[in-house]
């Protein structure tokens, strides 16, 4: 068909929608291009919603990064909020719009029809569940009724230790109000790696957030002061005066379904490269849809903003291009769930696979590393450890996936070892690396070098690591080479502790049964340790991370 | 020969030649390893010097990284400092060594020889130029002289407006004094192309730094109250108390053309992948050596702290794996030039190639895009601009180099395109990257996608670029489409006000006979007003980065 009589209809104004709306107008002059939306507003911030509860963002009309007037005036685009699409009529190409004001419904006809429903959050049907004081957080209307019920509240209990849980704890906790963090895992925070999450449930309780991990929640009762009572599988019952549900979302599927679209097996809609459906009319683009993870090569669901826009904008491409020019068209190249999350100064993040997830997949062909490097330089003023897991494949070095934490450059490394991963990278390419250095900035050798080297190094068989989780299950001489003074402030029971100043002088003993397991602070003295021994023709293993990483394995009860 | 009884001798340790000691010992547990160094120091912190200085660092030994004893202790490596290497006897494999403190020479024999000689600082021989407070700044000794004559001065002269000239300048006004910097281009910080330099001049000048840009100096003469008299080339005379001449570096390769070794056309040591020189038992690593720029694939020094640490890996390695496992080696992989600069809060870096370098080698199939985007985005409170210029190939979209400034975040995005470079990747690859986002943090659209998108935009034929060189020189239809009260508030001589949003109604307003050129504040609204014109059949051409941009090629005198 001619390109500039195109019809093309986007149900969905956030993030997904409004980005595949902006990039076929910019391809498509001529084309007709709708959007609706069942809320009151499109292209809003929702990933500052939390900060907007919290007062970090006070004016609301911040959030608010493209209005209908802009849409219509900027890119002759037409948007009709508080509009519902209720059904598709795909052998008409049509579908059927509710005007949710008026309650008036009328049919229009599409040639392209793009689906961004996004994902709702999740509500259990739990006893109680419908009580006044109950939220979730996903739209402007939704935060401004947490505002209001802030004012009077002082207690807050969050269920759920995701991204948005974490980010409202923290905001409640701006707001004052004493928190309570319910989380069925065992930990916060499930992209991290559970020894990983540890710095960051720690970082929460040193600002006030009572953590309960490892309980459900089973139901919420009203007191008769009008207050609430969240029951916890533990039999804890704990008083509030609001409750924020974070536990995650779902795909809004149900136009889909009804329109007989194919879903996949995690429940989301399943697109091909281009977000096309199975009906060659329909794309859908956004936290509906089932993308391929890139690291584990699995279809996930994963609602992340970034993706969302990158996903419209190849949908219009794909749209448009086809009769203009297909070599124009970009593929979706899959998500690799970087991700970031800030709690009290403290930035967590991640890209490509966690162990778990690893497991989960049944990849086992995998090493992980453990480092603590400065932001930067030490003699530099103002330096503080990323605390840094690189996850890599022990066949061919590819890079798995990475997570940190710290105060400060986190995003920086994790982004850089994200863009490795996309490429295809290996951990000698980080190893080999050539990132911004001055002091106030890195290192001559920067956190995300260190990591390649010591995977690099372990690969190249210099440095055999020990399973941080065998610790204490198996008969191992286990030697700590740190200082007497740093060895007498705590150490591993069991250790014994030969410095590694004195160690070539002392390898008589050393015992010659048992395997030896090496361990100082971070990790760098027992790699300087390991290398000596085994130059000696004694068999060593090193604890990637030392004592650090110790303490988050102990924390974290993986340790028997 | 057998691994255990090698003789490792290693002239100068800091940098390049500490780390080849410290790596070689891990790789070979019994061979005897030894470092010479000139200097009273060794592994010394020579890029924390300038705020040594500055009293940012304020302890001396902080700039310790590792000393004798830490080598001996930890490593088993001799260290003799004070000592210089005077000669080499390639056929009897012996260096001559002298000990600086009591005049007493030596030979000693080795079977394998790194050098790492560095570079010494550009003194150039002007008339007076051996003046008391003229003062280089190299070593720690020389920064203690700094430190000393600072303490009596109210005035200092910068020569030199490289990282160092910079970072001294800084560290001077820090410390109170009124500082003129005096530099014979006519930008500061030569990585960067001028246009982006403007930034960092404004930044110096807004902080007290007087600049004297396109003079050089032609002498120096002592005024009779001790003080002396820099004479510039523009005429003027500047009376100061100190000068710092930071003009650059030179190898030094006098030992490596004693003993008849092979240098490149650029006056550096010639060496290979495994950093051999041409004789088979020398290496060379760091400052002194000519290395591959991985993106113009010339020679080139670049004396950079961080591919030298990696040089110094990469021979030890050779050394030592030669015998015991050829494929543990690694290979140099060659710079790529990333660096970066901090001038009063301000950031700038760059990685690859600039415009400058690309024409010096007569790259010319290369196109540049800029833009302005937030660090984070706009709704979260604090964002501030980053401002990059982003140079990629236009036949294939490889990316060539990029540059970056702003106060923050500029060293993250920097270092996800420097790995970009490293991997070979694309435009292409930028747009589609998965980088870290929450609001504090970035943006759904990182700056690297924004780079991405436009400069792939580009190369997809949907945002014909302008040459803002060529602006005023041509017979262009300029329209500027931001809206009337910023077009008031500054705009391009001759451009016409058409605001993008009442542009689709005024199309005949536009000439027929021109070209039409769009501009508006960053670039944005010019492009979604390209993208209008060109599907109406109006040939228009888009000026990267907008009116932002067109101040700073005007500030750098780069228009006509």
């Amino acid at each position: 068909m001619e390109q500039s009589k195109r019809r093309i209809l986007i149900v969905g104004g956030v993030a997904g929608g409004a980005s595949a709306a902006a990039r076929a107008r910019r391809l498509c002059e001529r084309c007709e291009i709708i959007v609706y939306d069942r809320g009151p507003y499109v292209s809003f911030a929702n990933c500052g919603l939390p900060y907007y509860v919290g007062d970090v963002i006070v004016e609301e009309t911040k959030l608010l990064v493209a209005t209908p007037e802009l849409f219509k005036n900027r890119f002759n685009i037409d948007v009709h909020t508080e509009t519902e699409v209720t059904g598709i009529d795909r052998s008409r190409q049509e579908i059927e719009v509710r005007n949710l004001k008026t309650g008036e419904t009328r049919t229009e006809r599409y040639d392209s029809l793009v689906l961004s429903t996004g994902a709702k959050a999740i509500r259990p049907p739990l006893p109680g569940i419908d009580s006044p004081g109950i939220f979730v957080l996903r739209t402007i209307p939704d935060s401004r009724k947490i505002r209001d019920a802030v004012q009077n509240a002082t207690r807050a209990v969050v269920v759920g230790g995701g991204f948005v849980g974490l980010e409202m704890a923290e905001n409640l906790r701006h707001r004052g109000l004493e928190v309570t963090l319910i989380e069925m895992a065992d930990q916060v925070m499930p992209p991290l790696d559970p020894e990983m999450a540890v710095m960051v449930a720690d970082r929460l309780e040193e600002n006030g957030v009572r953590l309960r991990l490892g309980a459900g929640v089973q139901g919420f009762e009203e007191n008769t002061d009008g207050s609430l009572k969240v029951k916890a599988s533990s039999g804890e019952e704990l008083d509030t005066d609001l409750v924020i549900l974070a536990i995650g979302v779902t795909p809004e599927t149900s136009l889909f379904e009804s329109a007989g679209l194919t879903l996949g097996e995690r429940g989301g809609v399943q697109v091909d490269e281009y977000m096309q459906t199975n009906d060659p009319n329909i794309w859908a683009v956004g936290d509906v849809v089932e993308i391929q993870d890139v690291v584990t090569k699995t279809r996930q669901l994963i609602p992340l903003a970034g993706p969302a826009n990158r996903q419209g904008r190849v949908a219009a491409g794909a749209i448009i291009r086809e009769a203009q020019g297909k070599e124009k068209r970009i593929q979706f190249r899959g998500v690799q769930a970087t991700a970031v999350c800030g709690i009290f100064d403290l930035t967590a993040a991640s890209t490509g696979a966690s162990e778990k997830m690893l497991n989960r997949q049944g990849i086992d062909d995998y090493q992980a590393v453990y480092l603590h490097p400065g932001n930067h330089v030490g003699y530099y003023p103002g330096a503080t450890s990323i605390h840094i897991k690189l996850l890599f494949s022990r066949s061919d070095g590819k890079i798995l996936g990475a997570q940190a934490i710290g105060e400060s450059g986190v995003t920086r490394r994790i982004d850089v070892i994200a863009m490795a991963i996309q490429m295809g990278g290996t951990v000698f390419d980080l190893e080999e690396s050539e990132l911004c250095y001055a002091p106030q900035f890195g290192a001559a050798k920067d956190p995300v070098n260190l990591a390649g080297m010591i995977a690099a190094n372990h690969l190249r068989g210099d440095l055999p690591l020990a399973d941080w989780k065998e610790l204490g299950t198996n008969n191992v001489d286990l030697i700590d080479v740190r200082s007497p003074a740093e060895f007498e402030r705590g150490h591993i029971p069991g250790a014994k502790n030969i410095p590694l100043e004195t160690l070539r002088g002392r390898l008589s003993e050393l015992s010659d049964n048992k395997d030896t397991w090496l361990v100082c602070g971070v990790g760098q003295r027992a790699y300087y340790a390991t290398r000596a021994l085994m130059q000696n023709d004694i068999a060593v293993k090193n604890l990637s991370g030392g004592m650090q990483t110790y303490q988050t394995f102990q924390k974290a009860g993986l340790l028997p």
